[in-house]
């Protein structure tokens, strides 16, 4: 593809997990994103510990740092190795060679946060860390943009899928904490040493960055106290649950006066309605309050190679975004295309509906025997007594087209035995 | 306030509901928001069709368009007086004025949206609209930045307060359409003609959207197959909560292929374990998949004077992080305040426990009394014999202090009928 405008031009540290999901993402979305920004991304230079266990097509693989850093084509740093050093002595480096850093590390962000960010201010770039927490969730862009206008006065997070997942499935398959653990290495959620996840430091690491975005203050990680869910038992979970409470692994970042915040990272019983309440499996979620917007809730998946890589290049078109011209392109494309919009007879979904009918012998399988003509088969049915000569059938189908649906309903209502049909709802997304 | 950067000045067309939200937002918020943006954020000029019912501090309000239109002075223009004309003929004037335009008018950008961009584009400048779908939610931030380096496959939203209360009502209080919409009007989340909402109109415009910020697809509203709420009936509702489903009124976006689209808006009934589905009373939530991210959803407050001016005031900071120098201040402050960080002992939470406790007379009362000793209340206990000499039993304490709860597990655990307190578990957020 050629473009007449500079493409944005990437050096990756770092080519494990996360680096990869990054090149895939800019691979198979490469129109996609070259549309909303208006010129193509691309992967220039990816610096590697051992380069002859990478080839990759078109891009120079290198075990020298500098060759990314002093190369001035390279507009953007994305620093995928993780880890403390020399990961952190790289980003420093980028920062003052004046590239604009993107980073998944949520360690280094929670640590060096303020030094990064005045390094930065003093080199005129800047440093964006949209992966750090929440994986694919644009949690940090709805603090910095989103809810700009707001002082945020809490925030509670699920922030560790592995956790989360464990919680689930000690209460939806009353496992035990042991079994649950090994079915989250079974699936991969889980790492081999899952210490950090468990013991609840990866969620406090997280919830020092939240507390810098969305309440603006600085504290450090030793100042967090974490408490993991490594002593949860079923059992609580079972109790908790007849109380009307479901058990989340919650990090807390609470405004309490102008220079104090209480965070903490904790089991956490919350009511049942609660919207936290319904993160289930691997998925985290963030749930906010602001003194003007009242509470939010951002939902989606907190790790994971495509969902993390989506957040590092929603920074990286971001950061070309404002960089590019005065008039920015992160508002929609100028020239949307047209689509035609199918009719709702094409429209397929699940059907329930209530029918009114005669109390009879017949009736039911009569109704069954127009659906099965019909093709549709059912997937519930329930029938109620009303009035002495008269019952309620109440059905949900199987996925069928809306014209399907409508020719059957129009038989069912042809049937002297059907006095009428009551209500229909599609069910399903 | 003396600032020496040349503050954002802001005209607003407009001064009622959400025309005050903004004019509240601003003057609450203040200092949030000049520390965000590096300067402050000022309505220099208000217009109204009478003049004389308005009076309004250091402003200047005024019923000719042109007092807006033609200040040089001014950077941004509000348009918040809602209907299709005289705003529509207003935000094209102000385009090719020059100046940058952020409205709530879902109509509008419904139907012109194109006309908009294009004239926005001739002009160099351009038209935000956060606050048209979702109140306070930054769902449109989300997909132009956020998701942006996904094509989004499919949008399913709840994007009205008004039937979402009144569906809620019907389930929670078994109340019939009628009642339940009364109740919506008394709390006054319902207009007193509340059929743009009830029919789905409302929605309707709203995920047409939807369909050009998160499908980049320009569809007409014409085009959008919409049915409201006013037929659900409690029956229904209950017949569908036993098969496991609730029912909300969705607005479906889905790509279907490069050239077209399902768009459409209707009762459905979906899984209760659905996120969707703990989408209760007046809020708004927006789910979505991307082809990277996965699913996401967000959620938040869908109207009010308060979150829809949050969001107006979101587009108007992200205006200006752009337009101000190239060093974008969409990152955060690099000055972070440190702040103290409470020690977890001042925490203050409800507390669960379950002891395990010798089987004998006058142990419950034992503990009972402890508990009363220490000042703590019970608010939930339960009792479960587990082996013939024992028993467990389970508190959950009324809000305390961490001291307190520490203290008093001491003491429990010095009983000698107490074997053991077995789990703690915070209760509530």
């Amino acid at each position: 593809m050629v473009s007449a405008k500079k493409p944005v031009t990437l050096g990756l540290i770092g080519f494990g997990n996360v680096g990869r999901g990054v090149y895939e993402i800019i691979h198979t979305n490469r129109d996609t994103i070259e549309q909303r920004l208006g010129r193509p991304v691309v992967i220039k230079t990816i610096c590697v510990r051992h380069v002859a266990k990478y080839q990759v097509e078109n891009i120079r693989v290198t075990d020298v740092i500098d060759d990314i850093l002093t190369d001035p084509d390279i507009d953007i740093v994305v620093e995928v190795m993780g880890g403390h050093e020399p990961a952190c002595d790289y980003i420093k480096r980028a920062l003052e060679h004046k590239k604009y850093v993107v980073t998944a590390n949520k360690d280094l962000i929670a640590k060096h946060k303020k030094t990064f960010f005045e390094l930065a201010e003093k080199n005129g770039v800047d440093i964006f860390f949209e992966a750090s927490v929440g994986g694919g969730i644009p949690i940090i862009k709805s603090f910095k943009v989103g809810y700009s206008a707001n002082q945020i006065e809490s925030v509670y997070g699920i922030l560790n899928g592995t956790t989360n997942f464990i919680l689930t499935q000690l209460y939806e398959e009353k496992k035990e904490f042991s079994d649950a653990l090994k079915a989250a290495q079974d699936k991969g959620f889980a790492e081999a040493d899952p210490t950090s996840d468990i013991s609840g430091l990866d969620s406090a690491y997280k919830i020092v960055i939240l507390t810098a975005v969305a309440l603006k203050r600085n504290i450090q990680i030793e100042d967090v106290y974490y408490e993991g869910i490594a002593d949860i038992q079923y059992t609580d979970i079972a109790h908790l649950d007849t109380f009307g409470y479901r058990v989340r692994l919650i990090a807390k970042a609470k405004r309490v006066a102008s220079d104090s915040v209480f965070v903490a990272v904790y089991p956490t019983a919350i009511p049942a309605a609660h919207p936290l309440a319904m993160v289930r499996n691997e998925f985290n979620a963030i749930y906010s309050t602001g003194n003007m917007v009242g509470e939010s809730m951002i939902y989606g998946k907190g790790a994971g190679s495509l969902p993390t890589g989506s957040a590092i290049l929603s920074d990286i078109l971001d950061i070309a975004f404002d960089s590019s011209t005065h008039r920015s392109r992160r508002n929609l494309e100028s020239h949307l295309n047209d689509a035609r919009v199918l009719p709702m007879s094409d429209n397929r979904s699940q059907f329930y509906m209530r029918l009114s009918v005669q109390d009879a012998p017949g009736v039911l399988q009569g109704i069954c025997t127009k659906c099965n003509d019909a093709l549709v088969s059912i997937k519930r049915i329930n029938q109620y007594e009303t009035r002495s000569d008269c019952m309620d059938v109440v059905i949900i189908t199987d996925t069928i087209c809306e014209s399907v649906f409508t020719d059957l309903k129009a038989t069912l209502l042809a049937e002297p035995s059907v006095y009428g049909v009551e209500s229909v709802i599609r069910v399903g997304l």
